[in-house]
């Protein structure tokens, strides 16, 4: 299948009439004193277009959820918003009316610093159009510590120098999506061009996240740009896709975060005309933009050595299919025998009988392959293991990526999600300290 | 509160006409070359009562489970039985046809070498009774290696060396407790003595399990015997009320077993009355033999280096209480901080707030408190954080063992769990090994 889409580089910058910029404003509040330059890295970003952008958001279902998604699911409801302020190092969540207080004035505060750059700016849209940009045009994203009030002075003076730095310099995709990581060791971006019609169209996409991950959204921000000209509508439809096939199809370790969001802005600079962009051109470059940052989270996920694309097929339904690949991908000890690169397809049966899924052991596949491959070698095939050497077997699951098959033949049902192994290090890095008490959270 | 009960020395041959052993047969063919000296522990163990006893068995509700398991099930249901005979080192799961077969055979293998034994015994119960023991009278429980087939010879001759052993010495309970484990680092068992009318009673058990570890029963054998005279329905009742209590309210790793099974037989050599045993003090005894035992699996839980009590309360129903309690324990991010002895309350909230129990978190109050303890120090109450130290919380989660509280003050469901942490040495136990791949399982 060729596809009506190519990779470019960079990221939300890419599509035209986006601005961003991030700087370094202590939010973790590591002070300034020796020691503390390790823990300098940007730590709050602004995302700005430069017109009132068509808005989608998907947030996390958690029922607890931090103050700023409160807000910005809110406000991603509206039809048109300008622009998105978020940090690192708080998460903002389980800090009460404060919190929430905090994430709104976060809100009013970056309003109040891109009016001036508005008004500076004699051409822009907002002045041309006599609309000034008002709190409730800016969402707010969150990640860090969970249960720690937001330091509000830092945060006020860190919004203002970050307007300040826009003003100077306005494309700044690589630092704003270094400014979100947390755990995460490399940056997540991507940028690609598609037609629509006779116009140039850009996606961009910027995410974070690497614990706390699974379905309903993992402990993940991401932020989504496209000068795509699109009802408001059917920009939230056409995410909705989207993320049900991608950043819905990921785990890492089971947790569900407080702070998961998913932001997509589209300006309308590409001008293509808005009947066109209902072809299915616009949806496949989404989804290829969605499906590729949630791969680079799991390939990112907190101490993983592997990544598994596991498919469940044959199930009696849909739902029973994701119950049944939830269930393998979520055992500890499925999990644990990935990172040694042992095909335990044992503890995958087990994982299947234990699951909401109907299962059926005696006609139950189970199988490997190398990624993307045709070829699938059976370890057990209709109830019974098949003869095939283990040690063939471990030379694909020994690879840093392979492809784990199941078939229930129950049914026509079948899911797809997108795993990591659980290692020594996820422990490491997720199990905190005494002397310094509560981690990395939301 | 006076208990009715004390803890006496031994295990399941405290209660009078219990017999016991244990020998090696290499079940898991190690082989007999150099170097297998260290594998060498005894696998395979023989439990008889002299005469018929009441029977009571709870079994994995895994939809996968093993050949053994759907034979004792099925003989677990009948009014009395003889014998158990027990293997470790393979679980006979996920062996088709061949594996019930096999475990078929290992009963009437073990029912032909004792009835040998009851004939050698003049003065044997069986002789007198003119009952032979049959296939039928024997359950058979396995654990170790999923997918692999049992290795018929030396389970032959094991079954017969075994009951040779029992013949010349009848009291093994200790090499019995050794011969069931896999990865657990430590005997398990427990015996109590109390008072039925005037005569006195005994229960005595021994358990194995340390992963795959979850309701619905643990990946565990738990193997229970008293000389009470009981009725069988009664204690078929019993157990389920202990088991409930106890054995299904323990998580190491959120995985249910295929092998999952506690047997109970109870011969009546107390010779109290069937009316008496109606009193609490039987049902009390066994509570209690079961929680310890079902604790004792939970601090030896793998690689654990904490055991946590966590009590639910305030859900709007048991169920929720117990689901709530179940995110909580099962979440890696909080197992993680707990093996950093790290308050990280922030997790509990998040995980609380993706479980399937209604969560107000403007409502939600979290506690630590030392074990048994009745001052409950709270991190965060009634939807905020407290004003206390993190280092004083810190003190207590920093101990091996400890409680944490939650109250979702929004009913009167409640739930304790006894959980234990992650710990690198867990991942490290579990992750198997490319080339020596399949590693232990059921």
């Amino acid at each position: 299948m060729s596809r009506s889409f190519r990779h470019v580089p960079g990221s939300i910058c890419a599509p035209r009439g986006f601005k961003c910029a991030a700087i370094f404003c202590d939010i973790k509040e590591l002070g300034t004193g020796k020691g503390s330059e390790k823990g300098r890295k940007n730590d709050l970003a602004l995302i700005v277009s430069d017109v009132p952008a068509a808005v989608s958001g998907m947030f996390t279902s958690n029922q607890v959820c931090a103050a700023p998604v409160k807000i910005s699911a809110r406000r991603a409801a509206r039809r048109f918003v300008r622009a998105i302020v978020v940090n690192s190092g708080n998460a903002n969540a389980c800090t009460g009316k404060q919190g929430v207080a905090d994430a709104e004035r976060m809100t009013a505060l970056a309003a109040k610093a891109l009016r001036k750059l508005d008004r500076f700016k004699r051409s822009s849209f907002a002045r041309r159009q006599g609309t000034e940009m008002a709190a409730e045009d800016v969402l707010v994203c969150s990640t860090g510590r969970i249960g720690v009030p937001m330091p509000a002075k830092k945060v006020e003076r860190g919004i203002r120098e970050c307007a300040q730095l826009l003003a100077r310099s306005a494309r700044n995709a690589r630092q704003v999506a270094e400014a979100i990581m947390t755990t995460d060791t490399r940056r997540k971006e991507i940028a690609i061009e598609f037609k629509i019609g006779r116009s140039t169209a850009y996606i961009g996409g910027v995410c974070k996240g690497a614990g706390m991950i699974q379905p309903g959204m993992a402990t993940m921000l991401a932020f989504i740009t496209s000068d795509v000209a699109i009802e408001s509508d059917l920009l939230k439809r056409s995410l909705r896709v989207a993320v049900e096939q991608s950043f819905n199809r990921i785990t890492v370790d089971g947790d569900m975060s407080t702070n998961d969001s998913v932001i997509m802005l589209a300006n309308g600079f590409a001008r293509n005309s808005k009947f066109e962009i209902r072809d299915s051109r616009f949806q496949e470059a989404l989804n290829d933009v969605c499906l590729e940052l949630a791969k680079m989270i799991v390939r990112d996920g907190e101490g993983a050595s592997r990544f598994v694309r596991l498919g469940v097929r044959g199930a009696r339904s849909i739902g029973e299919a994701e119950a049944a690949a939830r269930s393998i991908a979520n055992s500890s000890l499925v999990r644990a025998s990935w990172c040694g690169g042992d095909p335990n397809w044992g503890r995958i049966l087990c994982a299947l009988g234990y699951s909401n899924a109907r299962v059926d052991e005696a006609v139950v596949d189970i199988g490997y392959a190398n990624p993307g491959a045709r070829e699938i070698i059976f370890a057990f095939r209709r109830g019974r293991p098949t003869n095939i050497a283990l040690k063939r077997l471990a030379k694909i699951t020994a690879a840093p990526e392979f492809d784990l098959h199941v078939d229930l033949h129950l049914g026509s049902g079948e899911f797809t999600l997108y795993a990591s192994d659980l290692t020594e290090d996820y422990v490491a890095l997720n199990k905190g300290d005494v002397n310094d008490p509560i981690t990395l959270g939301g």
